[in-house]
């Protein structure tokens, strides 16, 4: 149960509006006549506060990532990362093969930090035209670990980047458990829109089926983004099957109360951070300090064994002979009761 | 109504397969422990009587198209396709955008021939290393005019290929189309499987939300796939989406009838047809001779204007002035009713 | 003796430039500490007659073509060019292995008409983002069947390249030659370099070791030439060889004469056309109308194999059976002699 | 005049080689027809014990490295090497621009151990489809910061490599001064052509005007080398230039002493071996412990500035505000005097 955040299908306002708009004929490819992507694009551009950003939607999170950082990057660029970052480790060199290169730092905690950044920008400024240059800085949030970005945080590597003219890419696979997140201090979508080049807000991994929202505002990425999703294989014939789940998530309720879309992020987080207080108080050991829906935790394999034979968890690294980090996920169809049956487990292992 | 087969949603009995279950939890990426794309998998293994290929799901035709193509190719070879392939036109270069070349013959009508395709391969190998060498030959059915191919036209050209020993690779974003067409003239999936290094099964364009099952039987492309889907970001993570549709399509019904893949590409061709009789009779001038779900027919203007305002069509070739190619496409969704329609308005147009 | 202007060393001036300064020490890479690479720099600007332009030197002409060209265009971008140009036909993909596209116009003589370009325009923004846009133009000059662009020519394509805003790239790996034709009809470098947002001077196939210089006035060239040259493989570390021979080759003898470069191409040009005239009068015939240093005469496979023997020469097409075209090309080093001998030889066969 | 080795031209032999040879006709890439390549083949198959290789020319180390690396290695793997690797940090990530992955190493010393390699191979190999797997080892000889193999260390890592099946590529830009170093250790160019699956022979630094050989064993780069070299623009049309001045280079003299490539190499490195002693003697403290032409000491910046001026160095790393590591290169062309002049300011400096 706590493998991962796209075990399930849809949340079941999301499901619902694909049932209910399934009959209507929508243009393809998301453009002008698809009324649902036309809606959620106007939602999203409400939420991020800006209507000078154009919004684009992808069929999964490495799709975003290499159209994104490829198309904010000329062919002798790199992109800036911490070394655990996903395009650097995860996605089977996706964006060396589009040319490009990745330019890790030696930061070990998924935070990107204007001090390690700059080094990279001065080693690889160093020799001229015989380095990759620095072309655009990636940092995702949550990171690879389940940290978050606070503003201030958040603004130092910003302020970094615009002190070299380089554009902030922002991988928002997990953004929404980011910015409902307590650790959050501060960083607000509207944020997030107003000072990155390019980000995406992650459907797949909280309510939709798939597809992940790109916000562009960066001139040359808005100018390419369209023939690069073609070229690049990530456009959908049916891009209404995209519009119609963006629009359900970021529809207000009559009521006017919250998106869904932030209230499934909400939810995960907090089974989570209940998940990880549990596991705490019997004497588990965290690694790192998660504020949002991933946790990961110590343990010996016999105990990851039995957590994943009663519960589903997985092994994300090897520490040891018998030493393991286990992660745990909640999502947005994690229930309590899928907590208590956990934590009930742990106190038989602890 | 007729602007293209992509324009609704799922096929009602796809779409009720994602909701009975969308609660059920899946492994991640159409992997081990996903039952859905494994049952998928088994299906369509056995309507391809064979259980030595690998089956793999792609979120569309152009992903499709990139990973398998690019897959049967080194870096210094090339595609022969016909002049008017969808990778040639209409894919922003997608496969140049892999470094790879297309080399296309001077057929006019979308079918590849052995002539052609021999005066390419003669010419591509005269100067040894200064030019692309052939590597694969790329074919689709239905192709681009609606055009199936019938046994004969498809072994001769898979002949030719074996007597280079290019692999062939078969796009079938509307195989379901060409294969249920009254044209089919003995060319089965059976022997689509049995011909070709690679080939897809299109879902997008009939019936299901997204996706496309690719059939793969060449070592080389076998070994390469699950590496290239990740790295040019076609891969899903939660792959259940693919593999619950293509289940629900290929499975069985309880009373032994046919697959309802099959029965919704016949549904939308016979409609198409009778669209076609319909028109020809009126004295419409169909543009090739398409026994498929795709009709094409030269018109004037204010007639192509007419029938986009109440019915839908799309404009694909200009001819001139005044005289215009329109696209007019059936789909599972079009109903008889709609045809009904459409023939009426012809009446007065013609 | 014909079959190619590549066969020999260097001119002797250009060799005895590379003598006398070979225990020199420069810096690498042609960059500053490279009094030679300077020089040429300077002495070729001054040819050109402007400032404000950047040369930089390339190993060939396939490396230059491939700098420049995929320079120009962004990712999604194509060249428009005839179909016999050298990127699309004798440069093994050189330009879909840097994710570029090439646009075959369907010219068929080896000059790119502003007609057919307009139509692969039209043709290509068509449906938008789902087609490779058209980023550059590409023309060599002299063609592949070694045609000269007037001025009136040139500027009509170029007057077409700017109302579309494309750059023209001008292949330049026989430039001398074909601004020293009687053909020329008032094109100068000057006039090239006023409007080409790239071009080169094609040192290889007049009279040096190896090397082109490219001149480059384009912005975004300008700014990634540097880096592509690194990144593609173009880069020599003793860049002084080629500063060396482009100084050589474009220096002016103390008399205030041509400077050699001029000469060199000169004398190819007057053997080539004697050759030419000489066998015109005994009745073979030429194919195409080439003012320049290579010439193509239709024959008989035994009259070919006959020259091939005596006096060396290349097959250029199979017309049929028994009837080839052959080309005979002349360089710096070709002597009258060499004419005199291979018209001895023709008058028998004619 | 410490600067590099290759400020100069050509050693005196090679020059007189192509003078020599300079009207000659040869075919041109190299190929058939070509007697001064082919001859070059010959010698350099002799040299290495195997005349089941291909040897190939190429015009410098970047476009070598490029072309052996990205042709041994499939869309979706990529190269070990040690962090400092020359592919990964000094070539503008051209090796990204191939479309392949560049695996760096925490090996801090340039030399790529077993243990640091299988720490990459088992992580790049933990989640299968997910990561790029190693598909080849990549090391040079000498190191970047001119260390030397010996064969016990250059089988350690070629075992590890061939327990995974993954082939060696050895770049070899200054394989001459490694293989006559002291320091070899037994290790020859026959045992490198025995257990390479591809390595060169660098011509550039060692008294070439340009040009490495490649020597390959391996069938898949064997096979793809030619199409390779032209689609990356590192195909010569004079190819002679290169056969010339390896003919020359590794021609035996008629007393059957050393061909001149072998005593070349050891000139220059007998002058920076005396280089090194004299300035350790001294006082000054040498960066890491070069045995090869090459040689690096820590000093202050004044000092520095004291032998840049006088006699050229490189600044080869900063290490702090006073303290930089200065590069002293010895090549063909250096004499005794230079190295006595370089001593004396020494010996004032210290």
């Amino acid at each position: 149960m706590f493998r991962n955040d796209y075990s399930e299908g849809a949340a079941p306002e999301v499901l619902s509006a694909l049932v209910a708009t399934n009959d209507e004929q929508s243009a393809g490819y998301t453009e002008e006549g698809d009324a649902h992507s036309e809606r959620a694009r106007e939602l999203i551009r409400a939420a991020c506060g800006r209507d000078d950003v154009d919004v684009e939607f992808c069929v999964g999170g490495t799709s975003a990532n290499v159209i994104g950082v490829t198309g904010l990057l000329r062919d002798w660029e790199g992109a800036v990362c911490t070394r655990d970052a996903h395009i650097n480790v995860h996605e089977t060199g996706a964006v060396a093969a589009c040319g490009r290169t990745v330019l890790p730092t030696d930061d070990a905690d998924g935070f990107l930090t204007p001090e390690a950044a700059e080094r990279v920008w001065r080693f690889q400024t160093s020799t001229g035209r015989h380095m990759t240059r620095p072309g655009c800085v990636y940092i995702s949030n949550t990171t690879e670990l389940g940290g978050v970005w606070d503003r201030a945080r958040f603004d130092a590597i910003c302020d970094w980047a615009d002190s070299h003219d380089l554009p902030v890419f922002l991988d928002g696979a997990r953004l929404g458990s980011a910015l409902t997140s307590p650790a959050a201090g501060g960083l607000t979508l509207e944020h997030v829109a107003e000072r990155c080049g390019a980000f995406y807000i992650g459907g797949t991994k909280n309510g939709l089926l798939l597809g992940e929202a790109m916000v562009i505002s960066h001139p040359r990425l808005r100018e390419s983004f369209p023939f690069l999703q073609k070229e690049r294989g990530g456009l959908l014939a049916k891009g209404r099957v995209l519009g119609v789940q963006f629009e359900a998530a970021f529809e207000r309720p009559a009521d006017g109360g919250e998106a869904i879309y932030w209230r499934l992020a909400r939810s995960a987080n907090e089974r989570a951070l209940r998940l990880r207080d549990g596991l705490v108080r019997m004497g588990f050991e965290p690694y790192g300090d998660s504020p949002s829906n991933q946790q990961f935790f110590v343990m010996s394999a016999a105990q990851r064994d039995a957590f994943e034979a009663a519960c589903g968890c997985e092994t994300f690294y090897k520490l040891g002979e018998d030493r393991v980090v286990a992660r745990f996920v909640c999502s947005w169809a994690t229930r309590d009761a899928d907590v208590d049956e956990l934590l009930e487990l742990a106190a038989k292992l602890a």
